[in-house]
């Protein structure tokens, strides 16, 4: 270009074409609108293929903390799920969410399909992707709490249903431009749409399902009368380590473009602040265990950095480093206190996702207005409850339903041998040494 | 460039000079080649890690389907024939695919090296890299099937020759523009020259090596006369999800382009049919089993989701969603099928690689034709015959000259202790609780 | 662009603006500022999530490695320690590194916060998170040898120091522009930097430490009198898989940009490399374990991985791929013979850290000069002997002051219970089949 402008000053229009030469060539904030459509493209992409992924972390957390008689079981149901999620998403789930009218409560019953336009600033099947991704992360988190008591197939239908057009529906209100999108309420990537849904939903389910047989003693009691040990801490860890990195997609991907400095900064933020705030609920957890018990729970640490997580969630991009690392670590105390309570109330979450994800859901959710100034509290209040409220309700109703026509519940006897025998017929572990 | 306009409004040439510029700042569907360079080659990078990553999937798949006491020579095969690919490709492989003359039948015995230019559209070394791993997952094919009871050396021996020499040919044939592409051979991202390759050199060696002892009774029933549990379906699990999450690479990348608006919706594409077809593949073994023999099998289900996602990679691009569930979902239930009939015709692939590979590949080459109207079936059938026989054939030959020179096959008191004492003298798993 | 060149060769000026116009639409080596900005953030986020996922390889190395009653701690160790370095490179690490004086030793105490401008050509956040990644590197690397007789919580404690302040001063000296940096050391992506410093840190800590009790004969001879077997082999091969797959983020994002055509080659070959060089490292190996021991022993195989791509880790770009084999073949082979020394010194180093990191990393880090004609062998061995003697020291005053204030190591009552009994009470594997 030098030897161009150069060229260009020997002619008398010189000074013009100089001028609008520098402009062009270094006007240094420029982007195409094909090269940010590329770039958009390529992040839902990428971080579309990490929050995929979070299907295999949620596999290996669950798989490790179920009872070795009930992990095929959880491998069945995981796979399933996202099997499940894939399909209901084209088929219902899209359009329900974004063909919602403005400040409405639900969209379209019709399948997605590919309508991509430059001005849209994103190929269309890579917001799919993306979308679908997350609502398939809702019913994952369902299928932990309710493990080794339900039975498989009920499972799958409820997930049919909560991803063809319970989530929909609550995603729609929010980022289809629905009822509380128009209200102001801020959820940047889903601290409860996504994962207090999914919580809400598990939490119902485990109400109606009851506790495990022996889970509980009758009188109040939180300690098992035999033991529910973990399979797999190894396991546990993977999938936690898998979901980490799975939410710089999550969150990341939540800005939904790349194609533009600010963007990219941002994107940055939300990766720093993301791992700030799982770094402070690991570390908020496993400071109280230490202090509380004497030992040092490395579940609770684990469980702790999905706390965590879920509670940036709702807010990954405005906060400092030090408020991500605090708003993390009330997640993460949350958790060990939200398991507390689980149990006091004799409700039966096999791997604490109602408190990972529905209370550290809330708080992270209600905590977005400390650090961005334009969320206000009751609309985040409203949000919360408005959405909880649906979920909770029509998923109580749902599988009530299914309690008293199909039956969710495994025999005793079934589940005493463990559902993997009565289930899928596989044994998880033939391990001989 | 608003301000810059209006100043240039102001000169008489502004309305040419307006012109230009609205023309030159707005030319939205312009990439320059050197930024299309750089999409080109993240995209190979990022989808070859990605395919490279399937190389730990297929081991956790295998590790968890075979019994506890060959777990560790698994491990080997696995990390030891992905260094023998990555060396054996770059000293051969590359350029006898790609050193073929137009319509010819095999290239040049050298090394690849590195001669980037900016018109080839990528980096050379991009694209040896996400080559490389396609190689790779031949062999990891192969690996499976044949486990628990085959000599690890000569299985070494064969992964280079598979590497160096079979594939590169086969792949030449096609991706090198030989015989079969100028014929009109269509195999996006390689069911039949990937998939049915591997599965065929391990069909060959499979039938060369016997069943594992004691597998099949001598009257031709397909039962085990002891057991062969999967020592653990969590590591399968974890091992398919993997593979799920590879293959966006695996056929994403296959679109070889990411630096344009219509590259961009091809990718996005792409991601989504390949993520139906999986869904397809897992719910149609789910349901087949679960009617069949009242239990929902995992392992078909996982196995299911493997057979999608070969079918789809023939033709990722083409088929709606719906037919891409189809397409999937035939793959799974060729699954459950090709299963029962290898064990009837007592042939013994430990893992089901055979199935997923083979038959899934043949089907999913052959059914191009019903999505894409470019694809003749006369073609695709010349395709997959000549392929999988070349293949077949080769590989039977040079099984046949190691079993009957340096042998393949353990003894079978190796076999008994099992591989993991006799081959590499670590035991699996060592665990007290 | 074709129509408006046609449009303005009618005009009297049209032979100049074609001029001007061919230059600017075809200019094909020109990115913009924004672009390249973008493309280098996206680079380091992209590599910046393969080596967070680093942490989970490490995890599960050392998880499978260890006897199955300290499986549980390892997990809770790595977490916590990931979670560590994340708070301690933001509140120290990053600003003592990159504060540092021109030439200089070390930098300022100062949170990290967000100061992104176009001219730096990365979002500094992405930077923050690569670098980040790193740090975290280093203490992953010591956890594993000092394994099951470590207390939980003075480990944390060293942790914070080795990435809040030990490895950001040594960072400084190279890559903050410091005293080594412009003596020309050349340590392309950390081979000393990060993971000699690591296994020097490491083996400070173990020959404090001890052994685990009954490892080693009173005599001096190397044979466990008590087996300490690997609890898991395949958790072992994920985790290096894992690491593998994170070291192309580690080596291909130190090429710190992406923008240009000479950056995306300059990736992919490092890419390459990088991968040859693991290729070379598992089959030096694999040979070498089974003509010296008749037996092909996969856990030197894994390992050789690793010391192969540490070896690399100092000068991926220059090698050609044979030299890059050749270097990762040297560094598999230091591994194997790594490992006979420390025993035969009876120093315990559980995983093999201290071969693969530190020996491997010295013998990269000199054989720089061979393939890079830049550097010198003077500066390189200035440059590892001043690292490695700087963190051993500073590493063994801080264990023993460690060792005789809070105590580092466990009783021997707790040792032989196991480390998950008592140090979080969570045992890691609970299996019954």
């Amino acid at each position: 270009m030098k030897k161009l402008k150069k060229i260009l000053s020997r002619f008398s229009l010189g000074v013009i074409f100089t001028l609008v030469l520098n402009n062009l060539c270094y006007a240094e904030t420029t982007v195409s609108a094909e090269v940010s459509f590329v770039f958009n493209t390529f992040l839902f992409l990428v971080c579309g293929f990490l929050v995929m992924f979070m299907a295999a972390g949620f596999t290996m957390l669950e798989s490790g903390m179920v009872t070795s008689k009930s992990v095929s079981v959880i491998c069945a149901k995981n796979i399933g799920l996202y099997s499940i999620a894939g399909i209901m998403f084209w088929l219902f789930g899209y359009n329900i969410a974004y063909g919602i009218p403005e400040g409405g409560f639900i969209g379209k019953f019709v399948p997605w399909s590919d309508s991509s336009k430059l001005e849209t600033g994103y190929a269309d099947g890579s917001d799919w992707y993306f979308q679908m991704v997350f609502c398939a992360t809702t019913v994952s988190i369902v299928s932990g709490t309710l493990a080794e008591r339900i039975k498989l197939w009920p499972f799958f239908l409820f997930a049919a249903i909560l991803t063809g057009i319970i989530y929909p529906i609550v995603m729609g209100w929010q980022w289809g431009g629905g009822w509380l999108a128009v209200r102001g309420f801020s959820d940047f990537a889903g601290s409860t749409l996504v994962h207090s849904t999914g919580g809400s939903a598990a939490l119902a389910g485990a109400i109606l399902l009851g506790a495990r047989t022996g889970r509980f003693k009758k009188s109040g009691e939180p300690t098992p009368i035999r033991p529910f040990a973990a399979s797999s801490i190894p396991l546990v860890t993977i999938g936690v380590f898998i979901l980490w990195l799975g939410w710089f997609g999550f969150n990341g991907g939540s800005q939904l473009a790349m194609g533009t400095f600010n963007d990219a900064v941002a994107v940055s933020k939300i990766f720093i602040n993301t791992n700030l705030a799982a770094c402070g609920g690991v570390l908020a957890a496993a400071i109280i265990t230490r202090l509380m018990a004497g030992k040092t729970d490395v579940i609770q640490m684990l469980n702790g950095a999905i706390g965590g997580l879920v509670a940036i969630t709702a807010e990954p991009l405005m906060p400092s480093p030090l408020a991500a690392i605090l708003i993390g670590a009330v997640g993460g105390i949350i958790v060990v206190f939200g398991t507390k309570l689980l149990l006091m109330l004799q409700i039966d979450d096999v791997v604490g996702a109602v408190p990972a994800h529905l209370f550290a859901g809330i708080w992270g959710t209600l905590a977005v207005p400390i650090t961005n100034s334009s969320a206000k509290f009751g609309t985040q209040l409203l949000g919360v409850v408005s959405i909880n409220a649906f979920v909770f309700i029509i998923s109580f109703i749902i599988w009530a339903i299914m309690k008293n026509t199909i039956s969710i519940r495994l025999s005793k006897q079934a589940e005493l041998k463990g559902t993997d025998v009565s289930e899928t017929g596989v044994i998880a572990y033939a391990i001989k040494d």
